[in-house]
């Protein structure tokens, strides 16, 4: 028996997220079928965590135990040619039996993007919110050093959250404004990408972060508000949640002891 | 009477192309009903050139002849909420009568984009070729400044090409190898992106000379073997026709004085 940790990059656009639902078209559900086709195992995987409907992800994590007798190299090809052209798997490790996706991870982060062009960019709109209208990206930048560090973070959670704790630690955050694609047009401001590395995170956390900053890039509140909303502990205090489309799973971090096989 | 310039971006993916032709689903054909439905104006619209199925476009020009009094600004906005979302027209400016899109222009510039890292990218694949072989990208570069100036480019043209001259000039070509999304692995080679500028370009002529590069790139043909397929005339000297879906139109270039608008 080996436990092997891969990772799969995908665009979410058609998916309804990464794991199996009744009657629903994930990721999970067509990287098990692909390893059931490879392999004849019907095994059930494990992620780093879910990801919503319509949310992307570059390296996400997975684990499964299998005993399957297929070199460790072999692995990504075969299991590319079983997969939809959307999902591709790009790593294959063994890793100790003790391991797992989920609960090993150590540190998670996303990417969330904003067009903020004028028009919206045919080839990179299935992973853009598009917002044509000017932000202050400064001030969107201040807002976020508000949550940097360990908080109850219920005001950027879900109604629908079901964790008996909201504290998570956030420990880096940035943007970075790309303005390679921009005319010589002032209405074009760049694409923004914002960057947050988290302990974990709750349903929507991103997402709402984002509904709440791009609030303060367009100056209905002001930056400093920011904190004020981590400390109401209320989910009506932030802004809207952000569309699913323009969010990515970026990287999963582990301790090098806990997936490192001793061999 | 106003003549009309405006650029156009699209995913071509879906489109058999520019130009209309007969059952097809072209972006033309998408230009002209979104003009129709905003104008009631059923026009034919003249572009820049052709571009294959499957071929995609940043900024490709196109004009018309239209009695609209619709101001200018309000062009791009009101044409795009009647576009698919994969056309967005990016920018309207008034010119001068005489002005035509392809007899105009003066310059042409193309990319063509290949994966050369071991996966193909989800989120990239549909305008780039995957290649996952190491490519000697020095003897690429090498093989292009044999195309420079003026040449006979008969061995670059479709067996189909109906113009009655096959010279051309290449006034520029250069490449640039993208390695911010390679993982930490020597069989992760980068994004290749090949620019190239001329007077004008034959059928298929920019995606045979990808074929030949790569061939060149693979090892199979020497740098310098480009000279002689240049010189020998012959479609059957150079190498296969590169998938169209590497290929993008990236720029047309102008004389502003065929443009500007005599106030």
């Amino acid at each position: 028996m080996r436990n092997l940790l891969m990772k799969v990059n995908y665009d979410g656009t058609t998916y309804d997220g990464f794991q199996t639902q009744p009657q629903g078209n994930t990721i999970q559900d067509r990287l098990e079928e692909a390893i059931l086709h490879l392999t004849g195992e019907d095994l059930k995987i494990h992620a780093s965590g879910r990801t919503d409907a319509g949310v992307h992800a570059y390296g996400q994590p997975f684990n499964f135990i299998t005993s399957s007798q297929i070199p460790l190299e072999r692995w990504c090809l075969a299991l590319n040619a079983r997969l939809p052209q959307d999902i591709v798997v790009t790593e294959a490790r063994e890793v100790p039996l003790s391991f797992h996706s989920r609960r090993s991870a150590k540190r998670k982060t996303y990417r969330y993007t904003i067009n903020a062009n004028q028009f919206p960019d045919p080839f990179q709109r299935r992973w853009q919110l598009h917002h044509p209208g000017i932000l202050d990206v400064s001030a969107m930048q201040q807002g976020l050093t508000h949550l940097l560090g360990t908080h109850d973070f219920t005001s950027f959670a879900s109604r629908h959250s079901t964790k008996t704790s909201h504290v998570r630690t956030i420990y880096e955050a940035h943007m970075e404004v790309d303005t390679s694609m921009c005319r010589p047009n002032p209405r074009d401001q760049g694409v923004i990408h914002v960057f947050i590395t988290g302990s974990g995170f709750l349903q929507h956390m991103v997402r709402i972060i984002m509904g709440t900053l791009i609030n303060v890039g367009q100056g209905k509140c002001p930056a400093d508000k920011v904190a004020h909303i981590l400390a109401a502990c209320d989910r009506g205090a932030a802004g809207p949640t952000a569309v699913a489309n323009g969010l990515t799973l970026w990287s999963v971090e582990y301790e090098e002891a806990d997936y490192k096989k001793a061999d």
